[in-house]
């Protein structure tokens, strides 16, 4: 199982559900946190300097089976760009075991 | 060392709260969160379906020595349970290494 | 790559963000938290028992290249630090892979 992470701008949070939704990652977690950049060297696209400190965005949980980890880093890769410097980033780490607290089941039978 | 971390109901906090102190599980760090679920299916539970779609939770995370896992998951499983659907999960990662800002200290002589 | 979280008092929040910029950790993600201690026990520091329980704190989440991982906790070391009671934590884990939504960049080269 693993964690995926996904920081994302706040303005894609509906698409990236519903794209979520669509490939059956029906449940995870979400909080809005502040990114902090580089404002003395800023990030340079087609010739402009843009200043990505202090924004607003949205961190996503989520947890799922080995063999949805492609899928859901490909759909949330997609419902979640735009193009323009700042579409944020997504990280993968290692989960060793889950519980559902309602049942006490443990392991994949418990994620979904 | 591990971390855990738990998605419970805000409703269960102060009595998972207490059930950690008194098995010495005296140090974590909590936020709230909107927890995602499925509107389109919901779950069914004794014949009656429900939706879990973006409710409030308060997310825990502990990390703690191997050999405090086991005791720590079973008393979250415990004290955040009603039985009613929505209960919550809690969900077990890999913990490198860890330090005490103020001694410097790292390892498990950091954590308690 | 590593995930580097660090809780820390609010107060040092600009001279911590200020000191990652100095070696170069641009970029990162933090959101406030509350941090629960024992109240029954307190700490004991210097002969006083202080309570250090339900405190605001800050959590930064922050994903590096493995040979950034010291220098970026030496650095949280050093400029989190007051030398009371509370200065914060420090956790170390492993991440399997990062990707940059924007180019679909993957691996270290996602990072920076
Ligand atoms: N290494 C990192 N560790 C933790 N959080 C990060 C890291 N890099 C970026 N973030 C978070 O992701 C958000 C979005 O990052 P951003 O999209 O600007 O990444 P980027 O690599 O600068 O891509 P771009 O070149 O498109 O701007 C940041 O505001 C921050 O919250
Ligand atoms: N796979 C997951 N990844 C991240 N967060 C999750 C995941 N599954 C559930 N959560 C979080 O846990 C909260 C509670 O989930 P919930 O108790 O409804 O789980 P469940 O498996 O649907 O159990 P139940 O059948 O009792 O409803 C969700 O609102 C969400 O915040
Ligand atoms: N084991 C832990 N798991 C998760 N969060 C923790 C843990 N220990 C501490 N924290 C978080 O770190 C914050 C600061 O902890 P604190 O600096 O008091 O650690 P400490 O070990 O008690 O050090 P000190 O002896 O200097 O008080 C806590 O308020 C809590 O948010
Ligand atoms: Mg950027
Ligand atoms: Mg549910
Ligand atoms: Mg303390």
């Amino acid at each position: 199982m693993k964690k995926i992470e996904a920081i994302i701008r706040k303005s894609k949070f509906d698409e990236v559900r519903d794209a979520l939704h669509q490939i059956e990652v029906n449940f995870f977690s979400y909080w809005d946190v502040t990114g902090v950049g580089n404002e003395k060297h800023g990030h340079v696209y087609r010739g402009v300097s843009y200043s990505t400190s202090d924004i607003q965005r949205r961190f996503l949980s989520i947890v799922v089976s080995d063999d949805f980890v492609e899928k859901t880093v490909e759909t949330i890769l997609q419902s979640a760009y735009t193009g323009s410097v700042g579409d944020g980033k997504i990280f993968i780490s290692p989960i060793d075991n889950t519980y559902r607290i309602r049942t006490k089941e443990s392991g994949e039978m418990s994620l979904n």
